[in-house]
C-alpha cells in the first residue's frame, strides 16, 4: 500500500460499487422502463476520456444483449459545427464525472430540445449534465481526489452494467453482477505482485495494449491511465484492428499488453498471444485462464473469473495497479499528472 | 520522385478522383435516392484499418451536412457475439479495398437479413461485399500495388463527400467537389520539400497526431500510414480529447504532428498550437494557414485552400509523402511492410 489517493481510490472500489448497485437501482429501472416505453431505435452516448471508455464498454453491451446500435457521439458536431444530428427515436446518454464538460453538457441540451429521450450517469447530481436529462443515475464514488480516474470508471460501468441487466429483466446477469463487488476485492489481492513487475518498466517509453469486444474498453482504459500517470505512449489497439496494419510495429521486445479474460473471444486471444511469441514481443496479459497467463512474458493474473460481460469491471483493476506503481516507480506523483485537471472543458 | 509503387499511387491520386466523380455519380445518385425514399434514422458503418477512417469522415460529413447519425460498427458484435443489433431504419455501409475481410462483409450480410438499406464503398464490384449490397459505389483505384493504402483512401474520401453533395443536392457542394481533383494536384508539389524534412525524423520513435472534426479521420490515418511504413508509435487524437489526459505526455521535443487547414476549427488549433510551443513541444503542422504555418517547428504546406468539409482530401497527402519519405530514410520497403498482407481476414 501507498499513501496516494489513487492507491486509496483503488482499493475503494469493491465499496463503491455495492453502494452504486443498492442505491442506484430504482434510478437506473426507470430509465430502462422508459427505454422499454419509447420506440428507440438507438443510443447515443457523449462522452470523453475515462467516461468515453466506459461508453466503449456501453457500445458492445447493449449491444451483444439488448441489441440496440449504440454510436459514440462527436461532440463537436454539436458545439462546433452547429448542424446537429436528427435526434427523435434515440436514447441520449451523457457519462461525465464532473458533470461539467460544455461540450458534453450541449449535446444532452440539443438533445432534450428535439424532445429525445436523455439519461446523465455522472458523479453528481446537480451538475450542467444532470439538469439537461430526463434520468440521472449518480456514481455514489464519493469525491475522486485523485486526476486519474478510477473508482468513478468502474461505478460507470456498473451503472451500464445494470441498465442492461434491468433491460434484459435477466435473474442470472442480476445474479452475476450482484457478485461483482467481492470479484474485485478478490482481484485487488494482486497488488503487491503488481507493484515487484513493474519495476520492469521503468523505461518503458511505448507499449500497445489490446483488447477485444467488452474489453476494447479496457485496452483504451488502461492506455489512457499509462498515458496519464505514466507518461508512456500508450496505443490501445482490438485484435483485430491492430492486424490491419500496426502489426508491422511488432519487433523483439515490444510491449504489449493483452486483456485475455475467459470467454468467447478467449481462444482468439491465445492465438494473438502465440503470434507475438513468435515475433518475440514480450506480452504483459492481464487473464484468469492459465494457458493464456503462459504465453506471458509477465502475468498478471484476476484472481476471480466472472461472466465475459462483467469482465471488463475485474480486468481493469490490476492495470489501474500497474499504472499507480509505474508512476511511483518513475518517481511521478501519482495524484496530480503533469498538465491535467480535474476537469477538462472542451468545446 | 522514387520508383517504388506507393510513391507512383501517391501520385496517380488526381486522376483517380477525376475518375470516380465521373463514372460513380450516378450509382451515388442511386444510393442518394434510396435513402430519401425511405425512411432511415441513422448510418451504420462497417470497416476495418484504412477503410475505418474513411468511417471516421463520414460520420462527421453525413452528420454535420445532412444531420445523419453514424455508428461506426463494431463487427464482433455481428461476427462473434451472434446478437446482432437491430437495424430496420438503418443504413448499413460497408467500406473495404478489397471486399474481402470476412467480419466486414459479415455485417452486411446480416443487414441484408433484417431487409436494411445496404451499400458497398469498394475497389472490386464482384467482391463478397459488393454480393450483399444493394448499391455498389466503386472506388475506380485501378490495382493499389503497394501495402499501405493511399488512392483507395482518397477515393473512398470523395466518393463519400459525393454522396453528401448528391443527399444535400448543393450546387455550391458540387462545384467545390469537382475542383479537388486539382487542389490534390497541387498539392503534391509538396513532395521535395516533405522528402528534405523527413530526414530529421529518422530517430523518431513515437509522435502523437492530432486532428479535429472533419480532419480527425487525417488524424487517424496518418498514424496508420505512419505505423505500417515507419514502424512509428504514432497515436491519434482529437485536439479535445487529447487535453482528456493525454496531454501529460508533453514534454520538451515530443513530436506532434497537427492537421490545421482553413476552417471552423482553425482558431481553435492555432490556440492548441501555442499550448504546444509553451510546452517546447515539436509541432509538425499541415495547413494552408500562414499563422498556424508559423507556429509549426517543421511546417508542411498546403498549396490549396479548400472548404473544410473538402480538407482532409487534400490534407492527407502530406502525410502520406511524409510516411513515404520516412521509410524509405530507414531504409524500409514501402511497397512491403513486415508482417502485413494486402487482405487482412479477422473475424
Amino acid at each position: 500500500m501507498n499513501d496516494s489517493f489513487l492507491c486509496k481510490e483503488i482499493h475503494e472500489q469493491p465499496q463503491v460499487l455495492r453502494v452504486v448497485l443498492d442505491q442506484e437501482r430504482a434510478a437506473v429501472q426507470g430509465l430502462a422502463d422508459a427505454i422499454r416505453a419509447r420506440d428507440i431505435h438507438f443510443v447515443l452516448i457523449a462522452a470523453r476520456g475515462t467516461s468515453d471508455n466506459a461508453g466503449r464498454y456501453a457500445n458492445y453491451l447493449l449491444g451483444a444483449v439488448n441489441r440496440m446500435p449504440v454510436a459514440l457521439a462527436t461532440p463537436s458536431l454539436f458545439s462546433l459545427y452547429h448542424q446537429p444530428p436528427r435526434l427523435r427515436k434515440a436514447l441520449v446518454l451523457g457519462i461525465s464525472q464532473s458533470g461539467k464538460s460544455p461540450d458534453i453538457v450541449s449535446v444532452l441540451a440539443e438533445a432534450q430540445r428535439q424532445g429525445a429521450l436523455t439519461a446523465a450517469i455522472t458523479n453528481f447530481a446537480d451538475s450542467d449534465l444532470a439538469q439537461h436529462a430526463d434520468h440521472v443515475i449518480q456514481l455514489r464514488a464519493g469525491v475522486e481526489q485523485s486526476l486519474a480516474a478510477t473508482k468513478t470508471y468502474t461505478s460507470e460501468l456498473t451503472a451500464i452494467a445494470l441498465l442492461s441487466t434491468l433491460l434484459a429483466d435477466d435473474g442470472e446477469m442480476a445474479a452475476a453482477l450482484s457478485r461483482i463487488p467481492d470479484a474485485v476485492a478478490g482481484v485487488l489481492a494482486v497488488h503487491d505482485h503488481v507493484a515487484e513487475v513493474a519495476q520492469r518498466y521503468r523505461y518503458m517509453r511505448y507499449c500497445v495494449v489490446i483488447g477485444r469486444g467488452y474489453n476494447y474498453a479496457s485496452a483504451f482504459e488502461l492506455a489512457l491511465k499509462l498515458k496519464e500517470l505514466t507518461y508512456t505512449v500508450a496505443e490501445p489497439y482490438s485484435s483485430a484492428d491492430f492486424q490491419h496494419g500496426p502489426m508491422a510495429l511488432i519487433e523483439p521486445g515490444f510491449p504489449v499488453i493483452v486483456f485475455a479474460p475467459t470467454g468467447l473471444l478467449l481462444p482468439e486471444m491465445r492465438q494473438f498471444l502465440h503470434t507475438l511469441r513468435e515475433r518475440e514481443a514480450e506480452p504483459i496479459v492481464v487473464s484468469d485462464d492459465a494457458e493464456a497467463l503462459a504465453l506471458a512474458r509477465i502475468a498478471l493474473p484476476l484472481a476471480a473469473t466472472v461472466p465475459e460481460w462483467l469482465s471488463p469491471i475485474t480486468a481493469i483493476v490490476p492495470g489501474q495497479l500497474f499504472g499507480l506503481h509505474l508512476a511511483l516507480a518513475r518517481d511521478y506523483d501519482p495524484d496530480r499528472p503533469r498538465g491535467l485537471r480535474k476537469v477538462t472543458e472542451t468545446r
